[in-house]
């Protein structure tokens, strides 16, 4: 490859609108440090900076959202959080939201929401535009939470499911949360889901973890024609990992291919090549990366390169999963250009790819293929 | 390195004979667009062009198979369709199989023969030898076709298996689609086999799914001293993909090492660490990338060299896995010579290895283990 | 990157003190070569050089071992055997030794104490100073070989366990030899652990495989505030694969996050990425990638790299595992260095990171991350 194709390759990439098809809500002012370091990993109660900084996600924020904030790259966590506070909390969320390059956000409240700022608040310091996603599992507890009965929540929950098809871009499920991933295929009767919402209702667990529920939330959204959300693999310390392996999903893949709705693995992390498969193998599956890509820095070439084995290029979205610190989304951008690039250049140079088609190859990940996914909600740049 | 060593790295591979191992026969004539495109994926009723040709496979097909059609590389896909089409079935077939210097294919004719062409036509086409491996379950499925009772099924299978032995170079079993991989290690007895063989025989199912006469027939074809080929890993939808793990079948490795045969891991992605370890704890365990390799394309260097990780290198084959499509057997075959390349030259480069010790152990595995193998019955090149 | 800044990296890995957390002691003399190949490699009985050196580890020793002995690089087996016989044990074992930088060695010598040289004089031919890890089953086993009851077995190790605590740096559990990594999480009652001392003496079995003992040994060293390496993953042919994957210690891992001590998973490949995951959630979690480095030679950039992903630099350790052949002390240093360089290199050369930076995290993983652990008891360089 000439300097100049890879050139041209990277240019592309940083100049392109990108779409975050998953995201969560800024935690809000005033910010507390230890807030700050504990929502930029995963871990609970990080014990120190050093925790935090002393990582692959760490030598990013130093890399990337240093210069955003004035500082020179690889300012010490010392010196960019002191330049954090000083700027305060809306110049640097607004300096660092916009930096990524995002346009647009498609945004699942369902997780600590009291914390966190208004999407509209989020939106003015991004200068962006936002869509919901709703979160199946949250929805749910709602209508249980002023339920008189099973068969009370299950009327509470179709007027909620009404309510929010009428706002919601798609839906999300946390089964890999609650019950794991190997989830029995079949759509549940009716009378299945009656006898579940009143053995949950007699429980009364404010948390959905029956997985009867859980199928019928999300046979519910694919029924529909939208598309479900399923978290898969790496999250935090609540989640059963041996159960969020995506090949656990598969025969509820199967089983839904013909639903009318759509699949989103999200993170998939380290489980890439899998859910990639699964991709590959059904017609309704589509995946993301996200999370991980911003949380492995410098690695982010590697994980992204293994997700591009066998998804169909038309099958791959751009994600950051931020939650809380604006942070995650700068990297998460900064991550995914800076790797795609490394890979779409190395396929220009290695393998001949013409410049031009690996361009295009970056532009279905970064915003075409959630536009064709979600888009008779948005149109993009 | 000095350039040199690279290219002498790069040349021999380049012209190295290839013994695919593990192949099945062609789609005959007149070849439809939807069945070739089917049979160049994993998928089953892929939607469109776009599905096959945005991806590592389809980019894969524009570069090494274009040119074998005389267009240039990377032609998209409406040309490089209009192309076969003209150049007719024999033609496009000739070229994309003698293109990728495979000199002899061991084929499982096991998989819709019905549709494939015959071996011969195939081998003229190609101006190659081939030899059969033997597809256990399907040999079995005969043999109860036509059975009037579970013991006459088995005296009928000691029949085919004896007409078997007189032609097979090797047998392949499929458990991990009709059982899964977590077989029992134990060789079953008689009576055992007796009563398996009354209880299918009783079921009516044409389709074998009893996984004592499976053990039955790996066990036998491991006490002939043959090779036994077991599918592992990545495969189309039939497969539950959570029992297609090697490591479910450590126990049964562990219990035939000293039964005489050797065995075949084959594909195994994304499993091939795994496989790996295997190949290196146990002395009759041998494996390849197969099928894998072609199908992610610009990254089979880094599957490959996950490979290289445990195997020994006496115990890694080069094989294509292709079925249906001419292109998997070209694309699979410079998939490997292009990774083996990479990996070795890199190996020359950073890590100091010889280059006469690199193109030695590419030798290995593009036919010398295959040879030492299989090779009472065939000499290479 | 200035070829400055890699060269600055390279030889500040280069000169690196390094203390190897986990390692066993070296095979006494006369040593046969069938027991030196051996031990070279994971599988037992090997059948001949072969078979180790065309290997990953084959082609490593002759990369760094031969020129320890005088030889030219990539000298090959027979020349390499023969040197070594030649300069006789004492002289090969200590330049071999002395070859890996490695200053201080944790010996766990609970596998096969027998048949290898004394601390002692390991330490005199490698110039280098070493601390006990204390093998708990191997502690439990010993107790109950004397015992005359459940009890008094208890007794005994409880007198056995005061005794190592005032020796031992640290402790190490086989539970994924025994019972597989799946432990139920919860600290064993003193009635349970009494019923399960009462079960295994009935059972006159000299090997512990008591989930219950082995979870009341694991619970006692962390309690103790100590260190608790576990063995994770890759292993010899004793070990059932699909239960030494991290994510089934997970609950376990939970449960223990307060108790005092801290974890090391050691080994984990190929799971090497849900291990950094599990030292990203859990603050007492670490890990090493030990053992695989060592064996897959030319590819430990790879498999660094991955531990590199989620793991914070503050947890991740260095260790050769070597038992037996000093060749395997040298290899696994030698490329741990090598990988090392290859991929912080790459980081200064791709991603910005200031090479001071590189060179500290390269000594965290080298020696500080141990001496913070283990480190009451020695002090380094």
């Amino acid at each position: 490859m000439t300097a100049n194709a890879r050139e041209r390759v990277a240019e592309a990439i940083e100049q392109m609108p990108l779409v975050d098809h998953h995201v969560h809500g800024m935690l809000a002012d005033p910010l507390a440090e230890a807030d700050l370091l504990d929502a930029m990993v995963q871990a609970s109660h990080v014990e120190d900076r050093a925790a935090v900084f002393d990582s692959q996600f760490g030598f990013a924020v130093r890399r990337w959202c240093a210069p955003a904030l004035g500082l020179e790259p690889f300012a010490d966590a010392a010196e960019y959080l002191a330049a954090r506070s000083e700027l305060g909390f809306d110049e640097a969320t607004s300096r660092l939201l916009r930096a990524s390059g995002i346009t647009t956000y498609l945004i699942d409240g369902g997780h600590a929401p009291e914390r966190l700022v208004p999407d509209e608040r989020m939106m003015r310091l991004a200068d962006a535009r936002s869509h919901p996603i709703v979160r199946l599992e949250t929805l749910a507890e709602g209508a249980m939470s002023g339920a008189s009965s099973g068969a009370d929540f299950l009327d509470r929950l179709e007027g909620a499911l009404t309510a929010a098809s009428e706002r919601a871009v798609g839906y999300k499920t946390v089964a890999a949360y609650r019950t794991g991933l190997a989830l029995e295929p079949a759509r549940p009767t009716a009378a299945e889901v009656g006898g579940a919402a009143d053995a949950w209702f007699a429980a009364g667990d404010p948390r959905l973890t029956d997985a009867t529920v859980i199928r019928h939330l999300a046979w519910w959204a694919l029924e529909q024609g939208s598309v479900l959300q399923v978290h898969v693999g790496f999250g935090d310390g609540d989640l059963r990992l041996d159960r969020a392996d995506p090949f656990l999903l598969q025969p509820f893949l199967a089983a839904t291919q013909h639903a009318g709705g759509r699949v989103v693995l999200l993170h998939c992390y380290p489980f890439v090549r899998e859910a990639g498969m699964l991709a590959h193998l059904y017609p309704h599956v589509h995946l993301d990366a996200g999370l991980a890509l911003g949380q492995v820095g410098a690695n982010a070439d590697v994980v992204l390169r293994e997700t591009l084995d066998l998804t169909p290029f038309s099958k791959l979205l751009f994600s950051t999963d931020a939650w809380g610190a604006p942070e995650r989304v700068l990297v998460g951008a900064a991550a995914w250009r800076n790797a795609a690039t490394d890979v779409l250049a190395d396929y220009v140079d290695r393998h001949g790819w013409p410049a031009d088609e690996a361009i295009r190859i970056a532009e279905l990940m970064a915003w075409r293929n959630a536009e064709a996914l979600y888009g008779r909600h948005f149109v993009t740049p």
